[in-house]
């Protein structure tokens, strides 16, 4: 099935605005293993739009026009649609009611631009925008189903799941999704999670399809079950899928790691304090920016030198001296140091070599220990991302936040993170 | 003049890889007042190539092509534009010297696929790209300049302002660029600052191009001269711009706050510390993502609670409870708190509300107090960022870097920032 899309706007082509749309509706086709034919972007210009859709719609068996259905005399894509595809405009009753249920329920008075939204080419059907003033709205011209969709990412990515999917599926006679489930992921990479599903599931039913998204430092994996007949298969799927990629989740639906880290502590009735030497604070900083930060949080150290580590933490000066500030015994000692001084019931300690200076022969550029734990009770691993500095600081602020969850959840903290990527690399 | 633009790759299809060579240029072309046309997209399938370069060349006066110049067997430029201006793929001699010079720099063995790279259009002549194996190359067909750049966007971004853009202005007799100042501003907006410069230099000389490019926190400002004749206008132009707003301008070229801040402090010898609430480790982590942090900065405190603004920098128990966490004799307490402990030479400390809750009546969400400065001479300033917890902490922590490099350079820290935002809200 070829599927393309129109996307129309004059803050596209001065790219004063960046475009995300068509990378969410290109992952999304991605679920029904297709991906977008032709990407047409032009700015708000009536001839333009309309020769343009009359192109792509007579070379694609899906069009997907983006933006240009706001109240304003520059938005245009009705007027150009009635134009490529000869249907006039006309007061469309169902949008009519749609503008009138909203403006009350906010107080508005219907303008005469707010009007303008309503006038949709007679052929086309109105699809539901319970995010915004305007509707979609979609029809089917010489064997290519159109659908006019709004430029707000809010609302566009409500409508992609809401409507186009099911409207693209109807459209090439695929069966629908009758069930959804969303997974965090962390600690892996989407193509190793492909890899490992291939190699492991060769079963894996064609009903439930799967799909991956980036959401740095995160991976979504959708379930979406295909078919009313299938109804139940994705929850056994689900079952299975997480009970072998356990070491690896981190919640449902939207999780963000640090939220799944706050969450975990909050549960257990913990707090938690840091001290930070390589990543210089980004720990606390992913902490703290999530609300509610306080319930689980007091006090972090940023103990950059060896003199702050040995008078803010107490880091005894043989260590830094036999085995260097990045080493166990230093990150261990910078561990106890903030659980004494923050009276915190956890710590975690961090301390490597960022780079791109400091390194080694033993000590390479990349190298971090870190140890986390409550009192008498602290764990530390080594670990080795030869990376750039920012990726180095981020990569291991992520690992550090993810090992802390486990420990609380009591959960192995041995995990292979991102093994994948050191079998490449080897 | 109409500049199409003809993005290839089956990764910019799929969504994996977010197209930002497009808004480059857009921001580039903006300086010559020039607004891209149409931008198609399209993966890598040759007949689709062919057909996308006639249509674009044919209603356009320049067509960029950006992508697909590899030495792998999807890279199909060359081969497209061979076959849709008529014009056979020869070994290009100048493409072929780049390709001898660039392997044996690197002791490479030229391979079968490095050869793919010089077989060129025989019309289409070759630019040059220090940054990687691929040359550009251009043409002029039927009245359109076609101009073929590659994907990688550090090898694209370098070519656009030494080539694409001269090409450009060749191609539709506009004067060339003789001299280019950039400017980096901070506190102000990209509209803000239009604004002014129309209000207050009603006399700039058209002969001296003013471009912005929004590259958070900081904003970019390019001052580039036309024509060989306006030669040294540039000068006296780029003195007056920065005598106006002396205010705002941290730095020249690609200076980012962060760094603009370290440096200050390491040219006058100054080490740093830093006492964070609201900001939680955000501006101790942007100090140290850059190398060499460790010159000017030792130690930072993340005092969340009041608990530990007490126990860690010696906040007194009366002030936290008279004046709350959130006021100037607390945030001045923190930071002399800070000095004393780290011994640091200056230090910044910070205490806010960044919500959604915790806001009252008379320091609702959003309220900030900033301390900055030397033992005994610590200056204080209230802010106020009524925008959601992670703009906030954002905002708050830009704002804070660049009042201690002010205080550093000996410059005025009572800056109006951002005031054209607040009289918009007003």
């Amino acid at each position: 099935m070829k599927i393309s899309l129109l996307l129309t706007g004059n803050e596209l082509m001065t790219g004063d605005t960046i475009d995300s749309n068509s990378a969410y509706l290109a992952q999304s086709l991605k679920d029904l293993t297709l991906v977008p034919y032709i990407k047409k972007v032009v700015g708000d210009d009536l001839s333009l739009l309309v020769s343009s859709i009359k192109e792509l719609a007579a070379v694609s068996d899906v069009l997907i026009v983006n933006g240009g259905l706001g109240p304003t005399v520059d938005d245009l894509t009705a007027k150009a649609l009635s134009l490529a595809i000869d249907s006039p405009l006309q007061q469309n009753p169902q949008a009519m009611a749609k503008l009138e249920a909203w403006a009350e329920r906010r107080g508005f008075v219907i303008t005469k631009s707010n009007l303008k939204q309503t006038e949709l080419p007679a052929l086309c059907k109105v699809i539901e925008n319970p995010r915004g003033s305007a509707v979609g709205f979609h029809c089917v011209h010489e064997g290519c189903l159109i659908i006019c969709t709004p430029g707000v990412p809010g609302e566009f990515k409500h409508m992609v799941e809401a409507s186009v999917l099911p409207l693209i599926r109807a459209h090439g006679h695929l069966d629908v999704v009758s069930e959804i489930t969303r997974i965090r992921i962390f600690g892996i990479t989407e193509s190793g999670l492909q890899d490992m599903v291939d190699a492991e599931f060769p079963d894996w039913p064609a009903e439930v399809e799967l799909g991956f998204r980036v959401q740095m430092p995160v991976i979504e994996v959708k379930l979406a079950t295909i078919g009313e007949q299938a109804r139940g298969l994705n929850a056994l799927w689900t079952e299975k899928f997480c009970t072998r990629f356990s070491d690896y989740i981190i919640g449902r639906d939207s999780t963000r790691l640090t939220e799944a880290l706050n969450t975990a502590l909050y549960n257990q009735g913990l707090t938690l304090t840091t001290a930070e030497s390589c990543t210089g604070g980004l720990i606390a900083a992913g902490i703290t920016s999530e609300a509610g930060a306080s319930r689980v949080f007091e006090a972090g150290y940023v103990v950059y030198s060896n003199k702050i580590k040995q008078h803010t933490l107490g880091v005894s000066e043989a260590s830094l001296m036999s085995f260097g500030a990045v080493s166990e015994v230093v990150v261990r000692e910078m561990a106890e140091g903030a659980l004494n001084k923050s009276g915190a019931d956890m710590a975690l300690a961090i301390s490597g070599i960022a780079g791109p200076d400091g390194g080694t022969e033993d000590k390479p550029v990349g190298t971090v220990w870190m140890a986390w734990g409550r009192k008498g009770a602290i764990s530390a691993r080594r670990f080795f991302f030869p990376v750039p500095r920012l990726a180095f600081q981020k990569t291991a602020t992520a690992i550090a936040m993810d090992l802390v969850r486990r420990e609380v959840l009591g959960l192995p903290t041995n995990v292979d993170y991102f093994s994948e990527l050191k079998k490449k690399r080897a």
